[in-house]
């Protein structure tokens, strides 16, 4: 697949990252699609706005998607590399494409993946690194929290 | 601590695969406890009871939980290993200490796990052994949904 078609994913991802941080929440937004590019469900990082820390992005994604029995043809996109929370998603259900906004900011374990077999794009996305980078000066401890740094 | 203290937690989580089962749902619990041993949150696998592939044992009690500022001297307690997506909470939050009911029906990450110097507990429970057994024997479909496993 070309990078245009995935471009046009990660949008659907950027979206939600966008709604997260008008909600004061962590802008990092995903968005899981099918075989044929279909939108099967998109998601945001929903701890400060649920006090949830068990919604990432992708996971929340995850979620909304529903029960599926395979996830062999599914894509997985994110505006930011997943975590190691994120990445056990993705290897124990076995999704193999996943698509990256950006991993300067973290690069979580898109390298374990790739070792596994998984396709992982990255877009190197100026939108969302600033996204991100925006929120983590306003707000540290609570991207820390996020991604399990102690204080 | 002695495997005594580690078996009373694990009746917390066996307590919560039990209720799972009798929902209908994948009998695996979790529980998760303080440095002095108190009860933070306890969970259960909830795929079945409320459609949502998203909860496990452990992402449940980690939701229950709440927010926390550090997981380091946090027990997780689980009545099956960790499967890699749990494992991936494990490790990208810092929790340190892991016990585990049993990981004969199924290893999950618990050797990644102990690689990366997390200490992993595991009791080898005959409970926690034929809890699953019976529901895998039952409902081998959903077990394989639950773990990713392909029709």
């Amino acid at each position: 697949m070309d990078n245009a078609k995935y471009e046009a994913m990660l949008k659907v991802a950027i979206t939600e990252a966008r709604i997260g941080l008008a909600e004061g929440g962590i802008p990092i937004g995903a968005a899981m699609f099918d075989r044929d590019g279909k939108l099967l469900a998109s998601g945001r990082n929903r701890r400060v706005q649920q006090d949830d820390p068990s919604i990432h992005g992708e996971t929340d994604a995850f979620r909304r998607a529903g029960r599926q029995r395979s996830y062999r043809d599914i894509t997985m996109v994110t505006t930011l590399a997943p975590c190691w929370y994120c990445t056990g998603l993705i290897r124990q259900f076995g999704i193999r494409t996943v698509v990256v906004g950006e991993s300067r900011t973290f690069t979580g374990g898109i390298d374990s993946l790739r070792e596994l077999g998984v396709t992982v794009v990255d877009l190197d996305s100026e939108i969302c690194r600033d996204l991100l980078a925006q929120f983590i000066a306003a707000k540290p401890e609570v991207w820390n929290e996020d991604i399990g740094v102690d204080a």
